[in-house]
């Protein structure tokens, strides 16, 4: 998100700051398998906060990586989903996803989605 | 690098914490092209502190994603490569490259690798 050079030496720095740190890449992991509501994100993500989360979701939108929609009803139901661009991403949050689910059991630590 | 929880809700933020920051990102995908000497990897990363690459790739060491080999020599010829699980993550770091280069084109921003 945090692009502010005018020149880069190498196209994976580039990509990793449009993206964002780790809780830009949950959003998006958490995304590549369709819309969620605020609250899904919300329940997916326990340990981050409001403040944060509604923080890296605006940078997402900046950097039109995420598509924010509201019903306009009261309260708005507001749903988040990933832009095409964002969506040429997926193979590679897939392999994270894999590989992060691997090592966490080779490791003995639990990971547990909260659905 | 930064793994002090003991409990994950999604292994994408678990691999994100294990793999680390941006610099860290960017040495992966330097390495996943093949064995760089430690300058190679300073010229390929010019905008990166010496400080601050040895210290990513300690820590890069330290969660076994990536092999130190010195020839023992004075100077000695120090060597870095991908672990086999650190290589697992190349496809992934396959979509960030071309993902990014596209992106940068598009923005018209310079991405100059360093030879």
């Amino acid at each position: 998100m945090n692009v502010r050079r005018t020149r880069y030496y190498c196209p994976v720095e580039f990509a990793v700051e449009v993206i964002g740190g780790k809780w830009a890449v949950v959003v998006l992991a958490h995304l590549k398998d369709g819309e969620h509501r605020y609250g899904e994100l919300r329940r997916r993500m326990p340990e981050v906060s409001e403040k944060v989360l509604t923080t890296r979701l605006r940078e997402l939108e900046d950097a039109d990586l995420v598509e924010r929609t509201s019903d306009g009803g009261t309260p708005p139901a507001v749903t988040y989903r990933l832009t095409p661009e964002a969506a040429e991403l997926t193979p590679a949050l897939r392999v994270l996803y894999d590989w992060g689910r691997r090592r966490a059991e080779h490791q003995g630590i639990p990971i547990e989605p909260v659905c």
